[in-house]
């Protein structure tokens, strides 16, 4: 079965917006087992939308596309499927009546929204004014949804995804399962997975990585979730056992995720002290609800002057060995842990640049520390490459990384 | 002139990536007057990369793809574009030498990455190990880059853009430019570019905002930006004159840059406490090279005991008016400034959600304020909107909007 996804907007072919919406079909798709092919983005344009679809049409056996439905002069969607299915437009009086009984006053300037192609069926817009549409010819579906992200959402989960599930629930579709791993490269894995592939030919084997991170997806083709599950069993244990020690459970595959479960589940609580990242450590674990069930806070130190005053590294060590040390990443985390009393403590000091790189301290260089209670902290070296903003968040990857096997394996 | 941007990579198709790369690519290549026509995204397939390959290079002009030319077995982009060009491939020792230097050890496992089609002129990754590569025929133009983010923008920026200025310098582009406002609403600017419109019509008028910050955009079709800037003068003069107080200068648009700039320019030092937005406005000051010239750092308090030990907010306080009042964001800001000794503060305490609203403070709630040496804190309360990540991201730009604000009206 081969599904194509079609963005209508000319502000995304400018890059104004981000096709979010084509991300989020694909992925409430791929749960089910249904696998989109191809994403097309194309202006709002009568002649380019008309060919757009028909390509897809011939393709594809499932076409979903957003945007186009609304009120305004350049939502064109609804009329050129209308012409496409040789389908006349009528005024729907339920949907009027509706329309008028949410909107009121300003019923009158989208009326035309109850205006629908008669060989479509309507989908509900909870959350706006613009209805979906299904057509169905010749075994083929076309699926048009509204372009604001959480109409299209709603739309897509309460009305789309159960008519798909029904529509096609005797087709064979595409399973995945993936397995997340910190601390390793993208070449220390992919040796296995070419030895792995030709020994099972019915998985599909892909790598995807994140800096510190890398997750394996093993996909498969089949009637039922459970048939690709023993698909997967064996290559899933081999890849598992070969890399027990880098393994973390998230299901987003977000690292700061494994550790806010970790962190959740044991009681622990978490400070940290950046310089170098300037807060995108403590903003990366607060991205995530909840966080404040074990993070206490963050200390950004900028200026030596700070390290000094709020995390009580002594300015002469500061001056001997230099803010980016080993010695000062270990003084800023002891300071921070006396300062929060949290059960664990991160500190993070280095040269993100472009500027500040000497000969022996490059920009890239990164001291990290992670102290638990009253154990010597354990302060580590790294280097980390790109631009600035890159370095920044390699760093957080890696520390978050480091922080997560030093809860594995350091204590556990 | 027309122009397609695909992107190859299955994992943008099982949504777990969005295709910010377009976005990216789209939005540069706009600045420079090129404008794109499609974005696709297809799988990692051989055959449907070929397919989608020629039919974009059918219709169009130039064709940039990202992804699938790493080190790994998924990665098949350069393979096929030499196929499709009828080029070998040779083991380019140059390149050879310098990944070999970079990568060291790890040079054996992306060998590989030196082996390129004789008939491609090579793009220099920066951050990366796989080279770009343009290929020329007939008039038309194929470029590969590298799916990575940062290693695609890098490549863009440095190569691909001055590349495409020589190239096409003779042919007609849309250039445009920009004027960015802080503390309007879109309605407060949409009347006059409405008068405008008419009286300028070569000239097309766009708004853009983000949270807290408007952006103009005028664009126009002309053969040399030089011709495009004469269209713009006068009625760029008419905005900026309306808008004189909400200017703001930032070569990116952000609101920091021209926070970083003032601080920079007038001495003053600055630091922030935060507690919602949990380190998300430190990053993004800090995200700027050369930020140390004026931040001196943040104190992040996520839990209320940190609010006291940290910045001294008493407990009395927070028990009676709560962590989200006016009262603790001013005693947040009073406490911040004793610490660090800053010219200016910034304190923000609110609720990001999804959990912890309630009908008097509903998620979205947000408080703030600013301190300026020994000025009586200017304290304010708004509201964010959407789910969590939008609400930090939104609080922290609204907030940026107001100090700039501060800065230019409140002691100027």
């Amino acid at each position: 079965m081969t599904i194509e996804v079609i963005a209508i907007g000319s502000e995304l072919l400018v890059g104004v917006t981000v096709n979010t919406n084509a991300a989020f079909i694909s992925q409430e798709l791929a749960k089910e087992g249904f696998r989109v092919s191809r994403h097309t983005v194309v202006a709002d344009e009568p002649s380019i939308i008309r060919k757009t679809f028909q390509q897809a049409l011939e393709h594809a056996d499932i076409v979903i596309s957003t945007g186009g439905l609304g009120p305004t002069c350049d939502d064109l969607t609804r009329n050129i499927a209308a012409e496409l299915y040789h389908s006349d437009l009528y005024y729907n009086e339920e949907l009027g009546a509706e329309l008028e009984k949410r909107y009121g006053e300003l019923y009158a300037s989208i009326k035309d929204q109850a205006v629908v192609p008669s060989k479509a069926a309507l989908l509900k817009n909870m959350v706006g004014s613009a209805p979906g549409m299904v057509f169905e010819e010749g075994g083929k579906v076309l699926i048009l949804l509204p372009g604001v992200p959480v109409e299209m959402r709603t739309m897509l989960c309460e009305e789309v995804l159960p008519y798909l599930r029904h529509r096609f629930a005797n087709s064979k579709r595409f399973f995945g399962q993936r397995v997340h791993l910190f601390g390793l490269p993208e070449s220390a894995i992919d040796p296995l997975l070419r030895r792995l592939q030709p020994q099972y030919p019915k998985v599909e084997f892909g790598i995807y990585p994140a800096h510190g991170t890398v997750s394996v997806q093993l996909t498969a083709e089949a009637e039922k979730q459970q048939i690709a599950a023993d698909l997967f069993a064996e290559p899933l244990s081999i890849i598992k056992k070969e890399f027990s020690a880098n393994l973390y459970d998230s299901p987003s595959g977000k690292i700061e995720e494994a550790i806010h479960q970790c962190f959740i589940e044991r009681g622990w609580t978490l400070s940290v002290a950046e310089s170098c990242t300037g807060g995108s450590m403590a903003a990366r674990l607060t991205q995530l609800p909840g966080a404040s069930r074990y993070f206490l806070g963050g200390i950004v130190t900028y200026s030596n002057k700070l390290k000094s005053e709020l995390l009580g590294v002594s300015e002469k060590l500061l001056e001997s060995k230099g803010a980016v040390s080993g010695e000062v990443a270990e003084a800023m985390v002891r300071g921070l842990l006396k300062k929060t009393q949290s059960t664990f403590g991160v500190a993070i000091t280095g040269i993100a640049g472009p500027d500040g790189g000497t000969p022996e301290k490059p920009v890239g260089t990164i001291w990290a520390a992670i102290a638990h209670n009253d154990k010597p902290p354990y302060v580590w070296k790294f280097e980390a490459r790109g631009n600035r903003e890159k370095i920044i968040e390699m760093s957080v990857t890696k520390v978050l990384g480091e922080l997560l096997k030093y809860l594995f394996t350091g204590i556990a």
